[in-house]
Order: C-alpha cells, then sequence, then structure tokens
C-alpha cells in the first residue's frame, strides 16, 4: 500500500494537511514545548494555550485584515467546539437574539408591540445556491418557522432544479425593509455542487459560510456581521470552527434579547456553548477548547503568511494566486477535453475549491475506470458527492501545484485514452 | 527541560494519556492504515471511519456492559462534536421534547390543555453538589426558566456554604409527581470539588454527567435515561462526548415534540447538531466526527480491557481496581499526615479521580512551596481549581500506577520537612 509521499489526496473534507505540519503534530503529540506534557494533554487555560490561541488570532488577521478595534467596527475571532452544522444554528440564534434586543429598545420595552413587530416583520433573507446553504435554511426554518424565513434566491429554480448557478441579482427578492432582517446569509463556496459566489452579494447584516474556501482569497470582512467556517477543509482539522464576528453584534454595541423575552415570542434560546457573546467574552475558552486543533490552524495559517508575501495588502494573496494557478489548470484541461469531460456548474460560478465534472455524460463504467485510473497513479479521494455523482477535485490550500499538475496530467492521459 | 518520561501529570482536564496511545497517534497523523492518508485527513464517511467507529462502540459495549437492542431496553452509544458543556443544553433540549411528545399523546392531541400542562407539571430535578452540576442547572434555568428547575439538594446548604458533602437521601426534595419530572440529572464526579457518588442516586428520568469518571468503574447503565461524559479526562481527547442514550427517549418507542410545538409552548427548539435522535439515526455522522478523537478514545478502551480482564462481569473491573489502589494509596497518605494535609469533601464522598486538599490550613506560602517542591520532582499540573484553592490531584485512568506512588512518596516527604 502506499506510503504517504507517493499518493495525493483530494477528498473534499477532511481534507489534507500540510505534511510538515503533521510531522510537527506528531512531535507535539507527545512532548509540547518541551514540557514533558503533550498538547493534547496541556490545560486549555495553560501560558502555552493562550501563545497559541493568540498566535493563532494574529496570523487570521493578518491574513484577512481583519479590523481590530473595540469600536463598533472591530471584528472579534472566535474558536467555537464544533463545527459548520453547529453554526448553521448559532447564526440564526444569535442573530435573531440581537435583532430582537434591538427592536426592543425601538419599542421602548413594550413587549406587546415588540410580539407584533416579531410577528408581522422579522425575516431571515437566505440565498440557496446548493446543498450547504439549503440545509442552513431548513435549519433556521426549523428554529424559528418557516413564515420568518425568505429564500431571496434558490438556484434550482433557474436551471431544471439542479444547483449550478448563482441567479442574476435581478431576480433576487431580498427582505425589502431592511430593518426586517435579522440576517441575509450565503454560502461562499457550495463544496457538493461546485458553486462560488465571485464577489460579495448584498444584504443586510450579511452572515457567510465560508467552510470550504476559508484563507483562499480575500474577504471584505466589513461587509459581514458574521462570517464562519469549520476548520477541517483549508485550515486544520475536524474539531473547531472558526468565526469572525462584528462588535456591533455583540455587547456592549448591541443589547441582545434576554432567555425570558425569547421564550415569551416563541422564539428559541441556544444552549450557551453556541452563543457568541459568551464565547468572545470568555476569548473562546468559556468551555474546553481543543487546542491541538487550534495549533494546527495556527501551523498552516504561518506557512500560508510564507506563501509570495506581498508588501501591502492582505497576505492572503499569495496562497489566492496558488489557487487560482491550481483551479485554472484543472478547468483548462476539462475544457480543452469537452468531448470526455463536462463540468457540473455554470462557467461563471465555478469554485476554485470543488471541481465537479462527469465523465462522458455520467456514464458509470467510464466514471469508475476513471477513478481506478486515478488511484493507479496514487490520485486519491475524487468520488463526487453522491447527490451530484460523477468526480470532485477538490483543490484545497493543502493539494500542493505538483499535485494539481499530476492530476491534469491524468486527465489529459485519460481523455486521449477514452 | 524535562522530556516525557522524567515527568508525570495530574492536570484535571485535559489529561494525560497513555504514552503508547500517543506514539501510535504520531504515526497515523501522517498515514492511516498504510493508506498514504492521516487519520485526520480521511473522510468521516470513509471505510476505515466506520470501522474505527464501530470498534470504540463494540469496546465501550464490552467495558460498561451496554444493553444492545433496537428495543425499549437497548441503549445506542453516540459520538458528539463538542464537550461537556454542549450536553449541559443538550439533555434539556432534548429529555423537554420527549417529555413534551409523551404528554400530548396524554392530552389526546389538545395543544390547549397540553399549555397547562406544561405550565403547570414540567419539571427538571437537578442535584447540585459542585460547580458542574450547579452550571448544568443554571443552563436549564436559562433555557426552560426557573420556574420548571426544582433543585433536589443543593449540598452548599448542608456545609457552610461550601461543596463537599452528598446529603442525606432524607433531606432530598424531589419532585414528588414523576410523571412531571422530565428529568433528574446529576454530576456522578464533581472535578472542581473533588465529589463523586458512592452510589447511582434516584430519580425518575435519569441523566448523569460523568465526563470525569467515565470508565473508571461500572455503571448501572439501565438506571439511566442518559449518560454523557467528555472525552477528555478519562477516555481521550477534547473534541468529542460521548453519549449513552436510552431507546425509550428515541424513536420510534419516544413520540418527540415538533418545533412548532416547542415554539407555541414557550420551550426551546435545540440546534440539529444536539438533537440525539438525528444524531443516533445517522449514527453519529449527521456532521463531520472528528475521527481521530474516536481513534484515540478506541484505543484506550482497548487497553482498558486488556487491564485484569475478568471471564464475568463488566470489563472495566480491571481498570476499577486500579482507580482504586491509586486513590486509597494517596489518601491514606494525606490522612496519616492530617498535621499537615486536609482533604477538602467530606470522607464519605471523597472522589477517586479529582483529590482535593489543603496544605497546612491553606496557608499560602506553604502550598507555593508544596507545587514547586512537586514540580522539582517532575509531579506536574497539581494546582488546585481557583474555586476552591489548594492542590487538586487528577487521578484518570493514565495516570500510572507508578506515578501515584511516586506522588505518595513526595506527599510523605514533604509533609516531613514541613
Ligand atoms: C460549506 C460547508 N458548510 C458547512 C458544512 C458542515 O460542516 P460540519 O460537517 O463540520 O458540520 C460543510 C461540510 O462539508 C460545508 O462544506
Ligand atoms: C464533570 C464535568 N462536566 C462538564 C465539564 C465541561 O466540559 P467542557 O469544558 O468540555 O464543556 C467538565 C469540564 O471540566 C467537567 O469536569
Amino acid at each position: 500500500m502506499p506510503s504517504r509521499d507517493r499518493v495525493h489526496y483530494f477528498g473534499a473534507g477532511p481534507a489534507p494537511l500540510p505534511t510538515p505540519v503533521l510531522e510537527e503534530a506528531s512531535k507535539v503529540l507527545l512532548n509540547y514545548n518541551d514540557s514533558g506534557v503533550g498538547i493534547t494533554e496541556i490545560s486549555h487555560r495553560s501560558a502555552d494555550a493562550n501563545a497559541i490561541l493568540a498566535a493563532t488570532q494574529k496570523a487570521l488577521r493578518q491574513l484577512l485584515d481583519i479590523p481590530e478595534s473595540d469600536g463598533p467596527d472591530g471584528y472579534q475571532i472566535l474558536f467555537l467546539q464544533g463545527g459548520g452544522s453547529g453554526e448553521f444554528s448559532a447564526v440564526v440564534l444569535n442573530m435573531v437574539s440581537a435583532w430582537v434586543g434591538g427592536k426592543l429598545k425601538e419599542v421602548g420595552g413594550d413587549e406587546a408591540k415588540l410580539a407584533e413587530v416579531v410577528k408581522n416583520q422579522l425575516k431571515l433573507d437566505y440565498f440557496v445556491t446548493g446543498s450547504w446553504s439549503l440545509k442552513a435554511s431548513q435549519e433556521a426554518a426549523r428554529l424559528v418557522g418557516g413564515e420568518h424565513v425568505n429564500i431571496v434566491t434558490d438556484a434550482r429554480k433557474h436551471r431544471d432544479g439542479k444547483f449550478g448557478v448563482i441567479p442574476e441579482q435581478s431576480t433576487w427578492s431580498a427582505t425589502s425593509d431592511k430593518d426586517s432582517t435579522a440576517l441575509t446569509y450565503y454560502c461562499d463556496n457550495e463544496t457538493v455542487d461546485g458553486v462560488e459566489f465571485q464577489s460579495t452579494p448584498t444584504g443586510h447584516n450579511l452572515v457567510a459560510d465560508m467552510s470550504s474556501n476559508f484563507l483562499s482569497r480575500p474577504v471584505e470582512v466589513s461587509k459581514h456581521a458574521a462570517i464562519f467556517g469549520g476548520a477541517q477543509k483549508n485550515v486544520g482539522t475536524t474539531g473547531i470552527t472558526i468565526a469572525i464576528i462584528s462588535n456591533r453584534i455583540l455587547p456592549p454595541h448591541a443589547e441582545l434579547a434576554k432567555p425570558e423575552l425569547l421564550r415569551k415570542l416563541g422564539l428559541p434560546v441556544g444552549p450557551v456553548v453556541l452563543d457568541w457573546p459568551t464565547i468572545a467574552k470568555n476569548n473562546s475558552l468559556y468551555n474546553t477548547l481543543p487546542i491541538f486543533d487550534v495549533w494546527i490552524a495556527g501551523k498552516v495559517m504561518e506557512r500560508l503568511l510564507q506563501i509570495h508575501p506581498t508588501a501591502s495588502g492582505p497576505k492572503i494573496a499569495g496562497q489566492q494566486a496558488e489557487s487560482d494557478k491550481k483551479s485554472q489548470l484543472i478547468y483548462s484541461t476539462l475544457d480543452s477535453n469537452s468531448n470526455v469531460y463536462h463540468v457540473v456548474p455554470d462557467k461563471s460560478v465555478r469554485s476554485r475549491m470543488n471541481i465537479c465534472f462527469r465523465v462522458k455524460g455520467g456514464d458509470d463504467a467510464a466514471e469508475k475506470a476513471f477513478l481506478k485510473g486515478a488511484e493507479e497513479r496514487g490520485l486519491l479521494g475524487l468520488k463526487g458527492h453522491r447527490s451530484v455523482g460523477g468526480i470532485r477535485i477538490s483543490n484545497y490550500n493543502a493539494v500542493p501545484v505538483a499535485a494539481a499538475e499530476k492530476l491534469a496530467q491524468y486527465l489529459q492521459d485519460y481523455a486521449k485514452s477514452a
């Protein structure tokens, strides 16, 4: 069976990690910082753990140019236990709490009036552009009731019932009154469907799921109320989710609704571990934080800071250039063999991270043969998600340029022989 | 600075892990099962991941004799992302949903009647015997309202406002009507206060937090509706919580309240990631499960199965004997030097896992000197929790007998010199 240096892994998540990071990890597992104690063993409240946390936050701020301030324009960086699905709920719970808190103030504390306002006005806007934003919108409906969820666009309605496009802005139907909009949600990169936003969509109280393209390009942080991403694709290991939260929705800048009030209004009270204000107040140490996962993310970020560092601008530009180069190589190889391959989503929304295509019009035998041939060359993790079928090449940050080149060569060779 | 074999770590959590497990972990991080892909990188839906999950569930069933059946007497083993604090919320959300679902049936679907029943009857019973059960009870009050939370006993009221005792059963005030009791909650071992239940308390719909004494003695599983434990103390790494859930509170044996209904009743709808029925239905793979953490737990359990295996009875008996031996050695050393040391909790409720004591009546200089001397001998992680002060020896499963012996020797030596 293959050794690590003989294979390239293109799984959609969990994703590959840089070998040097894993090599260092295998050492610190047994002994961190010459303490005689391993990194999964040390206390999350120790000086070592605090240093890891601070260094990782600092690297992330540099990579994405995240505004640092205690004022309303600043952003907090949180590390939350758990994954992206947990944040599908957290965004609803936190944004609704902040919205209700704001409205309570507007109605001068009149709870009867507030109940009317909630009933008639509260809206959560969702862009549904793939499987993950669909799931997030369903969780919102489960938590607050479907009557409060407004689908800005359902991309399937614009394309034979299947995802693969981001409809024109002229067709969007956002909630008209921005004062009613507790959040506007989008998934920046749809991992299953291979659809990526090409620019930041407009919307009030904007919330983004960047789980599968986090740290692959600059982000207009200031346009957002909240951004989150599970670590296990571009940043690290399964176990933590990174969130970038605007001070505007945290105390003291926001007044949050109290649990009693939310219950009276028939709105959900969230578990404390998903409560961003609590996690922010405790600098991500309200509960036991998996410091190993934070350490891995920090090491990955340190490496990203080294890639073609630019003098000015967000430091993620280096990795962006690499991501673009790899995805362009693969897409151009697919396009130049269009008799054999066809990319699933529309050209204008192709994801740089998850490249979804069919072989010979989705012929089962051909796709199996393609996968088998790939495996023989040590190219692993290429099977598409069952809901889309075919092939998916996940081109995350830790996929080396050399791997993309080898894969492009295989695409070329297979097409010739097919 | 010390190497791993020169120190013994007694931290309260995260806790030490067996060195051989960490050594194997450091290899599989780079290459799992000769696949060329590391264990944090493989898909949680791969055959390898499924095998890890199944093996870990099997080992746990053997260790604790967990009833396996699809009928009402069976129990499911779940691995949940996140830690113990998340389950403080999950127990409330799930048990209340099951309770309301049952009541809806009883009132023949009459929602007005149901609202009355909820208002007048719903009770969540809490044993408050230390910091963690206190926190859990506070989370319950936050989620459902303090009027529904009944404190069966607050141990502080029986001991000068401080934890350290489990009051006599005759003083408990459980909710008199068991049909009103959605859950009865206790923390089997209070990590901060060093208080451990010596037998399973009585209570309807019993729920136990076993985070800090999980897999250190047999458990009367069948008396419980749910048992949970964060992995990072006796079982593994921070990142997963193990839950043992009775089929009686899962579909099809229980009918759960729908989100719409809970909202109408002013009761919380939980995030889907904390919804036990959803996690059970998906065999813990609803969301991305940190397979590395499950693997570690599985390896630890494999080792526990090897300790003095007994022919019959729960296989955890081997580890129990070892835990007892270590804690008896330490307590007897403390007791025989009672002029210098005094154990914080009452003798009858002393925890085998977290041994809390003061040096010279809590003299600050003496306790600092004690810790310094310990560190010089490579005995680390002994500082007590800030809310109790003094010294805490955490005697988890991965603390070797030799470490306990070395510590006992130090206790002896320090007492002599003091
Ligand atoms: C874009 C996106 N969001 C959310 C999730 C859910 O993450 P998790 O499984 O960690 O809950 C995924 C998982 O693949 C994802 O790709
Ligand atoms: C008994 C007990 N329950 C719950 C918790 C909370 O666990 P976490 O920090 O993982 O949420 C702890 C943490 O130490 C604990 O000791």
